[in-house]
Parts: C-alpha cells; structure tokens; sequence
C-alpha cells in the first residue's frame, strides 16, 4: 500500500484511495500521539528541510512536531537572513538543498505553483505547506480527518467554507478533497470575496449565512486575513461580524447540531464569537490534534516510498 | 520525592523543602556536566516548546542545552513571524500548543502574570522564563545554587541585591527564595530604582553602596537595562557608575571577601568594573554553569511527575 | 592521525599534511553521504553552537546537517534577539557559551581575527565559517576536495579566482590552501577590486578575463556581492557582465576544457552566465554535496580530538 506520488503537492487530482490511505494511517499515529512516548523511529536518519518562505506558526511548529516524532532530523529555513534576500532564484535554493542530501522537504512559499516547481527539479520528497492562495493539502487532509473522525464518514455530507474563498488555498484543497471523498461543499461569504465561476467546480454559493446554516452539517470558517488584505473587501470587521459572523444566536436559530471548523488562528468575535469557538460543537482544537497525526502519515507515506 | 507543584511559576510561597529538592537534584546534572558525554536519557520522547515573546540569548539556550541533555525533543518558538503577530491571544496560542500534546512548556513574555495565566489553562508543565517585572525563579534557583556551592549553606548568609530593583525579575525571585531559605536580604540603588515600601518584605534599603559592602557576603549586581528604559531614572551611566559601580577600589575599601554575582549580560564598567567581574571573587560563570544544571533539575523533576 | 590544532580558524600556515588528512577524512564521509541512512553516531552527546553574528543559509545549513549527521547536539543562535543587541562583547559571549560546557563553536562573525580572538578565550573548539573578509577555511577545503575529486589531483594545476578579490575570504583561503598543495593560483577582476601587492603572495593577476582563460584549469567564480556594496568599483553590472562574466562564447573560444567553481549563491548572467552554471565542466553543486562531507571531517578530527 502506497501512495501514486512521491510528493504531496496538492488534493486536485488526488484519488479517493490515496486519501483513504493518509487518512487510515494518521489514524494509526493519532494512537501513537495518545502514549506517553509519543515517539517512532520510522524516519530515523532521513533529513527533512522545512523551507519556510512565509511566515507561520502553527503550520511550521506542526510539522516539526511530526518530524521529530518520526525521529527524522530536523532543519528550519526561514526567509529572513536567507540567500533569497541575496536575490537568489528559488531554483538554485531547490538544487542547492538537493545536492545537500536531503530526503524531504516541507515548503511554504507566496508563489502558487512553487512546490510543483520543486518537485520538478529537485529529487526530495516535496509536501506542500501552502503555495500562495493555491492549496494546503495537509490542511484540507487534517479537516476531513476531523470530519471522519466525528460523523464516521465524509461521503454525504455538507460542508460549507465560510469567508475568504478568493485568497484561501485552505479553500480550494478542502473542495477538492471533500468532493473526491463524497461530500457537497458550498461556500458563503461576501461577493468581492468569492471566485467568479466557482459553481463550474459544482460548489453552491451562499449569499446569506443563515441560510447556508439551515442547509450544512459542518461550517469551516475561515480567518479574515487582517494582515494580508492590501485593499479593502468589505467595509469594516464590525459589518462583516454582522454579515457573516458565526454567532451562537445564529446557530441556535436553525435548530440543529452544526459542526464548527477553523484552521486558525482565530479573530474572535470577527469571522466566528468566542461562544462558538469553545462550544462543545468545535472541533477546532481537535484540527490541531490531528493536524500533527495526519502530517505524520503524510511524512511516514512519503519517506518510507524511496 | 517530588514537587508540590507541577508547575514553575515563582519562588513567591514556595517551600523550603521544594526547593531544597530542586537545588539537591542539581547537584546530580552538575556532575553529568563534568562527564564527557553530558547526555542523560531521562526525557526521552517528550516534547518541550520554548515560547519566547521577548528576545533573550543566554537564558534560551540553557533551557535548551538543558533540554537537549536530557534527550527531550525541542521545538523553539519566537515572537518573530508568529501568530501573535496576528492578533492570537495568548490563550488561543496555549490551548494550541497544548492540543498538539506538549508535554513542557516554557515560557518568557512581557506581562506578568503570564505562566499562572497558561498553567490554569493547558495540561502541560508550564517553567516561567520570565514574566516581566514579576518572577524569574530558575535565575534565583541557580543564584542560590551558586551561593550554596561556595558557601555551604544558604542559612544566615548576607546577600545585597544592587541596581534597578523596581523592574527586576530577578530581585524578586531572589528575594523571596533566599529569605525562605533563610538569608538576609537587603538591595541598594537610586531611589527612583527602589520600590516603596520594599521594607514590608523585611528587606534592608541601602542608598550608600559602600555601606552595603561593610555590612554583607555577596553581593548581586543587577544588569542595567540600558535597552528598556523609556525615560530616564538616574542623570548618567557616568554618575550611576560614581555612586552604585561596583569597583575594585570600593571593595578593597571594605577590607573583606565578597562574593559577586550578576545574571548578565554584564555592561562592563557601568554597573561593575570589568577587574571585579573577573576577579577570584566574582561567581559570575559559575552561575552561567549552574543555570544548566539547575534547569535540567527543574525538568527533570517537573517531567517526570506526570 | 590528528591535525595538530584543535582549531579550524584558517589555512594561513596550515600544512600539507593536515590538509590531507581532512580531505582523506572527507572522502570517507563523502560514501556516507551516499546511504540511504547518512548518519553516524561519532559527536553523540556534543554540544554545538552555530554562532551566526552574519546572516548565512548555505553555510549554516551546511554546517548544521554535517553536525547532525554526526549525530551532535545544535543549538543555533543567531544575532537577532541576542545579547550582542545588548551590548555584550564577544568576549562575554564567548566565556558564557564556554561557561555551559559547548563542546564546540562554529562562529560567522564581521571581524576578521574574531575566531582567532574566541580561540584565546575559551577552551571549546573553534571552527571559522567566516571572518569578515579574512578567511573562510571550509569553503576552500570544499573547494580543493572538489578539484582533487575531478582531478585526481591538486599539485600542478592553475586556479584563477575571479571577481571581488579585495572583500574575499572565499580568495584568500583558497590563494592559501591552494598554494600549500601545489596550485598556481592566479585572480581577475577589475582592479578596483583587486588587493595591492597581491603579486607578494605569489599570486598572478590578469586584467582581462580572456588571458587568463587561455592559461588556467579551473575558474573560481566569486560571488559579485551585491548587497554589500556600500560604494561602487565598477560602474554597472551590465558592464561588469561584459569584462569579466563567465559566458559560453569565451570559454568556447579557448578551445579547451575548464572546470567551472563558484562558492554560491549565484548571480546568473552577472558573475556568470545561467548557461556555464549548468553545463556538463559546472562543478557547483559537487562543490555543495562535498561542503557537508568536508564539514563532517573537519567537526570529526576536532570533536575527537580531546
């Protein structure tokens, strides 16, 4: 049992087995996470690179948490004081890395694209950490484990993402993961801030949130990226709280149990009220959880393929 | 044996007997540091994650030359590109960390207060660093270690603490563990440096330096903060030097052996001559030494309790 | 077999012998680095520090796996967020590292002589990985591994060194090391750029690029460091481009084959064209494989040596 790729670069076009296949096997580190000694020697002796061109804290510190439990050795990059500051192109980076020995590397780059263009000239394990607003597979993998995980099944479901749908690779991996696995997803927030054409991946549009609340299962609710926006998309935090904010008056309207979702970290009281977040339907520190098991599958997968 | 807490938050009510145990447990890795392999299995497997909100140099690495001599898996994270760049409370990036199973945690942030805020909401041993103006316990620990090794004994002993005491973690750390154990406790520096009402913590004030050195053993001398200060609380490093340096002239003035100690970085020749801190009498590398050993005492007894 | 300093601070005055001994050494590190399992538990239980007082990837990074791979303990510090911030001198630095019992320092600093200076005061074992524009001894091992490695040789052969000799650490280790194994070693460059005197060392200089193509080799390409640069020593890097770039057309013109080596990271088409980088005479990214092996045998003969 093996996956079809060597890298992990993305869930568009990844088969329902390959998704089974990560998904069965976080289950099994999921267990391991549970022990005392949360520690495996699988990847002893292998070198992974974490090649971190964007800032980021839990991505990063999630993966180096697998990583080491799988014993691998461990060595951070990050884009400040590095040669891409020097002007150096990310293709002599990858083949530098490359003639380094190194068995895997973990990216996060502003550049959709950029961890295809890696898996192209270097020949390391590639996992995708998030390519600018392109994908951020273990992410989408690290939710529908979520998924599974509480309702038993993804197939049938329906999930609706709830925000920045344009700039949001959590997004677009999420749809294609979940409709592969069976499940409808839709996706609700302002207009300025959904892909044009976004139906044509058979995605429903929600205008208003109540009315997507009636019809879904689980909310995945994005972050508003507060730092990113360069321009405005909506007036202000106060009008989107009002518009699209996740509200425990707004749940308890529909009269029905509704998942709770988000990848983090969380504005509260913008996209989504504190009462929410720590209700007993989040799952949203259970992502977090089994973001390290399914990362470790992934990295486990992968580094045991060569 | 074992502590009353499975926490480290200051040496504010903490017991003799607590940290008796810490300072005895000490001189154990004190003696693996001798050794040529200062390696020790004894945390294998667990998952330590240095969070540090303010920058810091010598106390990071001996935590994590602690950590790593006691085999634990160490992740390190900075204020630098993190989450709490984005907004995220302290309480979102705790319960985070803790859903990824940290077994340890230790923690350095400005606010005081900060290490009981995370110890009452994650699982994890919590080790303060560093509160801001609060507590720095492991920093007294191993001053009283320091002062036990030369000494013999903490009990009776005369310890003047020199310089900022109003913004000094380690003064009041220092304060409360060594009149536990049973010193004598008194500080000198400018009045503007001195907290009111000091006294009621049966603390001696001291604004005449040479008065202190005729009256006590050791002597420890506070960095000056040359980098925090907003405004001004003394005209000149010139006249802080004239009135509170301590020099080889003042000490040799006083006719008796004392002992000096400073946590460091040192600014030679502001808060001490650069002949005092280098002198037979000066402690001050010993401490460095014994802050490896007394933090490695401090997690292994907080991480083996669970 | 040892070499007979327990310091790498340069190859100024380092013999024949002792540079063969760690290009021998290299070699059988260089087979490790070709298992699927490229570690070996020679340095287990060592501690040490990568003292980086000037931003580095390659190096770094090249560093840190040869000592992992080595199976030692790494702490990395870096200058932002360090005591250096504060004031402290390196002098302080340095006996406070020795203090926590490091077994070794790889020190990157701005001053030349600084690992000379760490050497004298502390009693770990020092390696250089750059002085300011002084020396920069495992790059020109690497390099010299390299060229034994493609020429079965070094004794005989010319070297020219191209570029920024003036502010090249990269050029005097190699002029030094070279020299002691046999090489002639020549430079080009604009003689803005070019140290006086440089002819005392033995040392050829040619002013124009096509000359020295016909006589040499190998061409050492350096770096054209555009971001240190604080004045300018040629009027455009077109026209530097034109003078002195590495291009297919002039090497094809000498009719002959020369070995391509260049430290990185690369400027393409400004030090050298993308075409020559990547051709079948490039030797760079061996140059990178061979850095790892060669720091693996340097930390080896050191970290063993006591």
């Amino acid at each position: 049992m093996s996956l079809s790729s060597k890298h992990l670069l993305g869930l568009c076009g990844m088969s329902k087995y390959d998704i089974q296949l990560i998904l069965d096997t976080a289950t099994t580190f999921r267990e391991v996470l549970e022990r005392p000694i949360k520690k495996v020697p699988t990847l002893q002796g292998k070198t992974i690179v974490n090649l971190f061109f964007e800032s980021s804290t839990r991505t990063r510190i999630s993966f180096e948490l697998a990583e080491r439990r799988l014993s691998a050795d461990v060595v951070n990059f990050s884009v400040a004081g590095s040669s891409v500051a020097k002007g150096e192109t990310l293709k002599d980076t990858a083949r530098n890395i490359e003639a380094m020995k190194i068995d895997m590397v973990v990216i996060r780059h502003l550049s959709p694209g950029s961890a295809h263009f890696l898996s192209r000239v270097v020949n390391a394990n590639i996992i995708n950490a998030g390519d600018g607003t392109h994908e951020h597979p273990t992410q989408a993998l690290l939710d529908m484990y979520t998924i599974r995980e509480k309702f038993g099944t993804i197939q049938g479901l329906h999930v609706c993402i709830v925000g920045d749908i344009s700039h949001s690779r959590v997004a677009l991996s999420n749809i294609y993961g979940l409709q592969t696995m069976g499940a409808k997803v839709s996706v609700c927030g302002p207009k300025t801030l959904i892909p044009k054409n976004i139906e044509k991946l058979g995605v429903k549009v929600y205008s208003k949130i109540d009315e997507a609340i009636k019809d879904v299962d689980i909310l995945n609710v994005l972050r508003i990226q507060l730092e990113r926006q360069d321009c405005t998309f909506f007036p202000s935090l106060r009008e989107y709280h009002n518009y699209f904010g996740i509200t425990k008056e707004r749940i308890e309207k529909s009269n029905k149990k509704i998942t709770i979702m988000h990848p983090g970290p969380i504005n509260r009281d913008v996209e989504i009220s504190a009462d929410v977040a720590d209700s007993s339907d989040s799952v949203i520190l259970q992502q977090v959880l089994n973001g390290v098991a399914v990362r470790m599958a992934v990295l486990y997968l992968l580094g045991t393929m060569n």
